[in-house]
């Protein structure tokens, strides 16, 4: 029903997350639509990405720099390292606009059925990066599931020799939400780390 | 909080039909986690697409070719035309496996207070096809809205003197729907154009 090169993008547009073929019809479809330089614009901006985006040499943020924007910027304290599984999480701590040191990304979690192990993670950079930047606060901020919370205690076990203070962000009810509708694993964490009032 | 590159992606991400900041950020970060060449792949196969893709000079449609591959098919009946907006509502004739006519892509419908007229749809085009082909039979395909209609009523009105058999397709309740949940417009028509059973 489509010409060899429409196919192609197609199939190139569906492997994007969430993406099926109808939704990346309409991408193709939209791209005919407009004007050529549409088209040669994303081309461009995804090369350019995939040229100059690289891992800090730091914390493993993608960047364009060796060393990146927040782990060269004197105004983030880098006593303080909140420890993340990835990109997507950085971004909604950063989001926050509460966190003013600096981040760690392990670039995963662990998961031994599928033959993640620590040394698939940047935990060895970790170690060395609390050792050098003196970090008085490790703040671990894996997901909360139960690989997160395996890597946490993993990360917990690794810096407890080097005398840092190892904090995990509080696991409980979300803002906004009803405790009719918490499940009980969350409502059952949110007791138990509850605090005075 | 990102890269300019970073940035400069998710910008032109978001440029695509239904895609918001946030799924566009999602692109992105999916990108870079993958190989590089899974970025190249796409902006090569927009290029590709870019550069291949032409309106088939008889009907319209997106091809690579001079002639499409429906209307250079012996196997398609020339004498009978189906007229559509655009290439997604070809594409749903299409996909019916119900026609084995040719089509013509007016590229539009009429909407005089968006400023598009009879002159910016392949109306011009239609005559002459429906003329040098000897079509016997045109279906009017636009869509059964406001503007769908009226256009369908200036083909019809183009194409009369010419001696051809204009039909437009069934308008009425959907197969599956439920009287209960049918709109008074959509049923009125049902009624309107009821058969003999």
């Amino acid at each position: 029903m489509f010409s060899p090169s429409i196919v192609r993008l197609i199939r190139e547009f569906q492997k994007l997350p969430g993406v099926g073929e109808k939704t990346a019809v309409r991408f193709v479809l939209q791209m005919l639509r407009s004007e050529p330089r549409e088209a040669r614009a994303l081309a461009e901006a995804l090369v350019q990405v995939v040229e100059k985006i690289r891992p800090c040499s730091l914390c493993f943020q993608f960047t364009e720099r060796e060393v990146c924007e927040i782990c060269s910027s004197p105004r983030r304290n880098s006593k303080l390292l909140c420890v993340v599984e990835d990109q997507p999480s950085l971004l909604a701590v950063e989001k926050t606009q509460a966190f003013f040191g600096q981040y760690h990304v392990l670039g995963g979690h662990l998961a031994p059925m599928e033959g993640i192990g620590p040394e698939d993670l940047h935990l060895r950079e970790l170690v060395e990066r609390v050792r050098n930047q003196g970090v008085e606060e490790a703040i671990l901020a894996t997901n909360p599931d139960v690989e997160g919370e395996a890597t946490a205690l993993y990360v917990k076990r690794l810096l407890a020799p080097l005398g840092v203070t190892l904090t995990r962000i509080a696991r409980g009810v979300p803002m906004g939400g009803d405790l009719e509708y918490s499940d009980a694993l969350t409502l059952g964490r949110a007791l138990e780390g509850r605090n005075a009032f």
